[in-house]
């Protein structure tokens, strides 16, 4: 998408809807929610009608079309490359639409948006007329409507809500109120996170679908009739506001066996001519009829779902439709003999309605779908870590995309006006959404298609660093080149590397001042640096370690790093100045036995001589101190030729071949480094696996980078890199894990919440998400890990903490993807070498939230770094802040980006839960008016969480739940017009209408 | 097709044409050419304008249909067993509407009948009125049109042009002038008959196209630029009236590498949104012209062909027009640059007109396109004999059919209407037409789908007896029950077997009368025969064979036969009376030890006693004689692990592994009958190879008849089975054989006559399809060998004739059908045996016409015999003839068919070639007015040879060849309005109206 599409989307609009908040004197016309005509019947009113004395059967025609899986999103939309997999999504929408057009009774949902809108720009405009028709009469419903249909176990929260907004935004531009779904349809990821469900309630949608279960999970629900639920999706918010009705489909997201007319499918078809052979018309509705009334024994009404469709399907839709209008004839003439069947086209929400108008109760749940297994060894816990390169480089591109925005705001027209050419944030964030895709991030399309999503996050990447370079000369008055290294994690960075004298630029994305450590790769071996402000900061080169030259591959050859720390103002810029010298301070030098201890003026971490592995952690500011022993382990990969069953490990499946898994090595090799500024034990356990166990000064966490990679298989074995913290804290078989980055779910070993478990996979099925961090604690400790990425883990034995980190493996794990993930790449033919960090804090289990929220926050939101050659000088504006002042420590700036011309996006977080601390899990109230420091906030209108949707217009369907009243929700007092109020988890979306001070 | 939905056709028709022969004071009008609507501007009118000063690439989009094959006819059109083949009729046609109403530019052209029938019947009368439209602008075209598309080797004529004439009708019917094709198209058949060629032309096609030739052939006519010519197909009838312009496709009728779009297709769509990845635009354009100009390169004029599509294509046309609406649009825009490269949406016949307008002269040629071979080991040559069984099924059916169709003209409505319902000859006239196809009666389709053209047969053949037993009750004035008694070649008839009196019906479709020996299963030992005078006839009772009792399979325990010869009428009936006596003539015993001769008052056969075999074979009445020996052989067939090449032998290939065949026997245990009435020597030679020598005392053909089968594999060994005619004729390696069962041509060893052959297959190279007879002969004798069905054969060595029988193969030849030809079935797991006969005549070559002819004409429609109780009794009318008089020897009696309630097509045939008879190759005259005894004829109106043109309006192209000035057909003077003449191998057809005398 580019701006310029935009503008086109923009001169259609008509008539839009005066927005509905009033504030200081404007009027504010927000073109939101916009009619292109009068809606005819969309929505819940375009529904067939049905028999209340029958067996309603809910035809839903639809198509599952990946944003990429094994092939790319491009060669899908094609239909490119279709000896891979015949799909073609061009030819899917062209042959729907003229279907839908033969039969004013058919429906069709369509869900994913980056598909929808690559064909809709590519349409003549009588042809968008006719589609808007269908949209209109509902013969065409979006559902979902996202840009993608998002992972549920390896994407950030943050992300989901921007590929969400992205694909809900131009379905609300292109259709106004009939284009805004009404139900979530999730139904092939492979399991189900509690924080989406809450998203999706926020998002105002009155009901979620989804295909995928654990296999006893589903056998429970049918015999209880509870594949229905209400899914209480938040400890903090209010009820309803995180309660979303669930329902699980009948048979995944396929027809029912011999029921499947698609192209790719070979049931027989309807043979309704006598004259011809084979006339199988009996034949047909006596087998519904079974299959119709078998089902309704499983669900709690009098109406039942069934999904018509699947992968890539109807692409000739005719052979779909000729057939159902034909099942649908047959089956309800039998009515007239006596049959208590009732079979109609329908969409999700035509059967939501159904079910809601039933006024029934329902079960609720408060845990969440994962982990999700299909069979007894088939858990489907690999996908956790799969391609871990992929998934840190997603993770980082988010903080670069919000960076963009943030830039694009705060430069205003000056981000995409000036001097360098081609910059947009629309690239990045299409690049982003599609990334989110469930065969994206979650690691488990083929090796092409994972290049290709790389190559799209590059490609927007390029885009947003042309925009940063506008907006920062904007901002500071000077359009300098700006360098950017992405490759610092290897210690390769040109105009560090070259330039005697050169400014570092520091941007800060969070709504807070950061300290943060940098690594600039130099040649020198001294350095002196100093703030904007002329001050000097402490510095310190460290020779480039071995591993990171190894890995670098002759794309840098810096031998020595500069390491010093540095402090950027809220939403803000400052500048570093980096100068040469021939007397500094020594530089550091490396020995080479192991020390027993590091430590700051916050930790203190010890190490075992005689092995080189950590020892113990200590909080010294707290006083507590634990064991901490840490090592590294793989997992035997399941090939599959195993009696209990041949299911293989592989991209989305995880099994072990033992639940012990074999040490890498016993001790470490190690070196040490210490340093004022950075203390460092660098360990060395195989050629394969070494590790930094980092302490900067001022830092309240240990950083353990570790470096994994290439796996060797000259064994022929698959192997799946864990490493594990053992501790002495008592653990009981529970742990903690986040849910796509936000609430903390709990687990416990060998159960489940909702149904009394048969454990079959001591390991597989007792791994979980880690999306940005997990912990263990007892009454008086908590370890908590943040990751920098998503990871699979576990807490398979007390006190202990497993992560996985990297996998390789050697045969595909027959879930279509007809690959092992076996990564490799031009750089690294002999297999893949993934680095990565996992930061580790100790504190009282009633103030971890407050050490680990504001972690994971700056872990997630990076501060972005720009390098010029030269020194500062007068005349330029070296720093600045966007904010007036830094938000409390409670309040996380999610989402600032420009909407339109005149108003942008905002989102405030309270990104604490109720309980977790004393200090920060209160309501919070800012001020919007006095929110920014360069823009004037002329107005304020307060939206859904996707933003389509004005909030005060959200009304969605009440359920009640089976075992308690409904809560009422209680509005806090609005203390003001401009003041926003938080509470604990909650997220509140506003466009604000602004002017450049 | 059935009465009824003719007569919905009929209901439709609008303002027919009147008829252009007024006779006898008559206006004949009848309903033949008719419009739906005044025709816009069909065929070549219709056609886009071309460039011409560029190379015009004429894209023709087109859908190749089998009338069965991998999956039946049913399956196919309605797209069941999919997992078998992707495949759906119903869906294409559905599809290509679509399609074409999106762009008028577009083209689609269509060609089997037998689906588009089916589809049309399940039309609403408004998507009928828009199919009409689209054909009466040229925008959908039909091309060929025939019920199928027919194999060319081994069908016979009068199968093919009823086959045609179904399929041309309904079009004619259907759709009028605009829906009559103007080129013939026969794009899949393995190899092209001159006699087909000669049948196309006489069916008023402008020009055929096809796309499988010998490969050295296309090779050769590539470089000399002859893909297009003039065929000459006829030795007999005057230019140009067999000659057909001829043009050969260029990539058989696939597009050209890297242009099939369809969903059954890999390559890569046209991807010309630049914002997407892979923008291809100007790979494809570049591609594209290369392909164009070097194309243009092999052939003629500036235009060129490519057909887009190929084997059921179009199911999606989206896929394929889409991307040709980017091609064109593409390619012309290059012109703008300078390209000479015009592309367009074409159809044959607009292809076809171009051509013509070159005003070139074209190559001529005068033989036929057999054997067809792919490769250097690559014959096509297994399917002229490939399923031996159906092929027979197939040829007694037509028998079969014509004499239903004979007897409902006959008999009049009272054949249809009488009391046996269900009686109508429509369902064997399609099940006739399907297996016309050149999977069908080829014997290239799966098992299931051979069993499938079967049991259509079957099915057609029981609604014909329904419709004989009421007309032969309304011809005789008895509706009794009459008995059909289809196995009488192994021996079983129940009404024989059980009743002691009964009487046989014996309906002759001949125009002339016939003798034809019965041999009628029973157990008695001693019967008397009379005529319908009550006259007695000689018989005799002899025991049946052992090869047959093993053959029946407990259907049928008969010991004896009763054998004699009955006389039947011309187009006529009589009936014999059969009653067991206690003492008739004894029973006649089976000598066991070889006779040396055998011979009635014609022949005399001699055996060698040492070996059991034939020995001589003397014409006692030219008092010629030559030697002959004959004896059984089997090839080994190619199993595909072979140097040279992978190619195993196959239902199409015949690849014998040794030129030389293994011997089954070198002697015959042999067994003798010899009484007045029929003289045979049984013989043995293995248990799977046994055969009759038989002698009727008034034949002058001696009847070999074979029994070959279960072919043993338990050597895993395929074996392809020959018997061979060993005799003195000297041939030097010339032999002929007859074309489609009509005009001869000769062949050459290791010879073709129109390109330098290398011979790389000594014996499949030399195969060639033998319809209904082959000939040896030198300046002495000519050996007529005429076969009960088509089957493949050769002349290896000189004086030999051999003819393959049967075959069975255990491995799949590679050409799709994807089973091994290994037929068993329920009565022969073991694997199938088949039994025939050929028939042996020894003549002056001068004069050997004069009895092959009749010979063949007999055994093709052979008389039909029902059975029923009882005895002759006064008031029934036992004996009929339907013509007035028997026709000449030279004339045969082709159709008699009802055509509208008060019309008959017929269609007489002059059966002789020029200068093959002294006394029959004379051109002949009819009197079409004192033809039948029952039927007045009021009126009569000449066709064309496929009755969907009167014969004055056929105006053909004229093509000049260039080795000869044109001929001017001179027509003879017509002696009377009623009188017919007919020169040799002339078929003259004509609608007559008539009214039961």
């Amino acid at each position: 998408m580019t701006c310029g599409s935009f503008s086109v989307m923009a001169a259609v609009k008509q008539a839009p809807l005066l927005a509905l908040l009033v504030v200081a004197g404007e009027v504010l016309s927000f073109p939101l929610v916009q009619e292109t005509q009068p809606a005819t019947s969309c929505g819940y009113e375009s529904c067939h009608v049905t028999k209340p004395n029958m067996l309603n059967v809910h035809l839903v025609p639809h198509t599952h079309d990946d944003v990429g899986w094994l092939k790319t999103v491009d060669q899908y939309y094609y239909g490119d490359r279709n000896d891979i997999q015949h799909a073609g999504v061009q030819y899917i929408l062209d042959s729907v639409v003229d279907q839908l057009l033969k039969n004013p009774d058919r429906r069709f949902i369509y869900v994913e948006t980056a598909f929808f809108y690559r064909w809709w720009r590519q349409q003549s405009s009588s042809m968008q007329q006719t589609v808007k028709q269908l949209v209109n009469e509902g013969r065409l419903e979006f559902v979902n409507g996202g840009w993608c249909m998002s992972d549920e176990a390896t994407t950030h929260y943050s992300a989901v809500i921007d590929q969400m907004t992205l694909g809900l935004r131009f379905l609300n531009d292109t259709f106004g109120a009939c284009g805004r779904p009404r139900v979530a349809w999730h139904i092939d990821p492979f399991g189900h996170a509690r924080e989406h469900a809450s998203m999706f309630a926020q998002m105002g949608y009155d009901g979620f679908f989804f295909g995928r279960l654990d296999y006893q999970d589903r056998t429970h629900r049918m015999v209880q009739r509870e594949q229905e639920l209400l899914w209480r999706a938040s400890d903090s918010l209010t009820p309803p506001m995180a309660d979303l009705f669930t329902g699980i489909l009948p048979n995944g997201y396929n027809p029912p066996e011999g029921f499947c007319w698609d192209q790719l499918c070979h049931d027989a078809p309807i043979r309704d001519d006598p004259h011809l052979e084979d006339y199988n018309v009996d034949d047909v509705v006596k087998r519904f009829l079974v299959i119709a009334n078998s089902q309704a024994k499983v669900y709690k009404t009098n109406h039942i779902i069934m999904t018509m469709g699947s992968d890539f399907q109807y692409e000739n839709a005719n052979l779909w439709y000729k057939n159902l209008d034909k099942l649908i004839h047959y089956v309800n003439a039998q009515q007239a003999n006596g049959s208590k069947v009732n079979v109609l086209y329908s969409t999700p929400s035509c059967y939501l309605q159904e079910l809601h108008r039933a006024n029934l109760t329902w079960t609720l749940k408060r845990d969440d779908f994962f982990p999700y297994a299909d069979n007894a060894h088939d858990f489907w816990t690999g996908y956790f870590t799969s391609r871990p390169a992929l998934k840190r480089y997603e993770r980082i591109s988010n903080s670069n995309l919000q960076i963009c925005k943030q830039l694009e705001v705060l430069a205003g027209r000056a981000s995409r006006e000036g001097p360098y050419r081609g910059a947009d944030s629309d690239t990045m964030k299409e690049a982003m959404a599609v990334a989110q895709h469930h065969d994206a991030v979650s690691g488990t399309e083929k090796q092409h298609v994972a290049n290709d999503y790389a190559r799209r996050l590059a490609d927007g990447w390029q885009h947003c660093q042309l925009l940063i370079s506008n907006s920062l000369g904007a901002l500071t008055g000077v359009f300098g080149k700006q360098n950017y290294c992405d490759h610092l994690n290897i210690s390769v960075c040109p105009p560090t590397e070259l330039f005697k004298k050169f400014l570092v630029g520091v941007y800060n994305p969070l709504a807070r001042p950061v300290t943060w450590p940098l690594r600039l790769p130099v040649n020198g071996t001294a350095y002196t640096v100093s703030d904007v402000r002329g001050k000097a900061v402490p510095c310190q080169v460290v020779p480039v370690s071995r591993a990171t030259q190894e890995l670098r591959r002759n794309r840098g050859f810096a031998v020595n790093e500069l390491v010093f720390e540095v402090q950027a103002p809220p939403l803000g810029y400052t500048t570093y100045s980096v100068s040469l010298v021939l007397d500094g301070p020594p530089l550091a030098s490396v020995r080479h036995r192991t020390p027993t201890v590091i430590q700051n003026k916050f930790l203190q971490v010890t190490f075992d001589p005689d092995t080189g592995l950590l020892s113990s952690l200590s909080n010294l500011e707290t006083k507590q101190s634990i064991k901490l022993t840490q090592n590294f382990y793989w997992y035997n990969a399941s090939d599959g030729r195993n009696v209990e069953s041949h299911q293989a490990s592989g991209a989305y499946i995880f099994r072990p071949n033992s639940s012990t898994p074999f040490i890498i090595s016993k001790t470490a090799k190690t070196g040490s480094i210490q340093t004022s500024v950075v203390q460092e034990v660098r360990q060395w356990f195989a050629p394969w696996v070494s590790q930094v166990v980092r302490l900067y000064a001022d830092s309240r966490a240990l950083e353990l980078e570790w470096t994994v990679g290439p796996l060797p298989i000259d064994d022929h074995l698959g192997k799946e890199v864990i490493t594990r913290l053992d501790t002495s804290i008592q653990t009981s078989g529970v742990f903690y894990t986040d849910s796509n980055g936000r609430e903390v779910l709990q687990r416990r070993k060998d159960f489940r919440p909702t149904w009394n478990l048969n454990q079959t996979e001591p390991i597989a099925g007792n791994y979980y998400p880690i999306n940005s961090r997990a912990f263990i604690k007892d009454d008086m400790d908590q370890l908590t890990v943040v990751t920098d990425r998503s990871q699979g883990g576990g807490s398979i034995h007390n006190g202990s903490l497993e992560i996985m980190l990297h996998r390789r493996l050697l045969y595909d794990d027959n879930r279509g993807v007809g690959e092992p993930l076996n990564e490799t790449s031009d750089i690294f033919p002999e297999g893949l070498v993934v680095r990565g960090r996992l930061l580790l804090s100790l504190e009282r289990p009633s103030a971890a939230a407050d050490r680990h929220r504001p972690l994971a926050e700056q872990e997630v939101l990076q501060p972005l770094l720009t390098f010029s050659e030269g020194d500062l000088r007068p005349g330029v504006k070296f720093e600045f802040s966007g904010l007036q002042a830094a938000l409390p420590p409670a309040v996380h700036l999610l989402t600032l980006s420009q909407w339109d011309k005149d108003s942008v996006l905002l989102r405030l977080e309270h990104q604490f839960q109720s309980r977790e601390s004393k200090v920060n899990s209160q309501p919070v109230t800012i001020s919007l008016q006095k929110l920014f420091s360069s823009l004037d906030v002329l107005g304020v209108s307060e939206l859904n969480l996707s933003a389509n949707q004005w909030k005060e217009e959200m009304k969605r369907f009440d359920w009640t739940p089976d075992e308690e009243e409904k809560t009422v929700l209680k509005t806090l007092q609005v203390p003001s017009e401009w003041e926003v109020t938080l509470k604990p988890m909650e997220i509140r979306t506003f466009l604000l209408k602004v002017r450049l001070v």
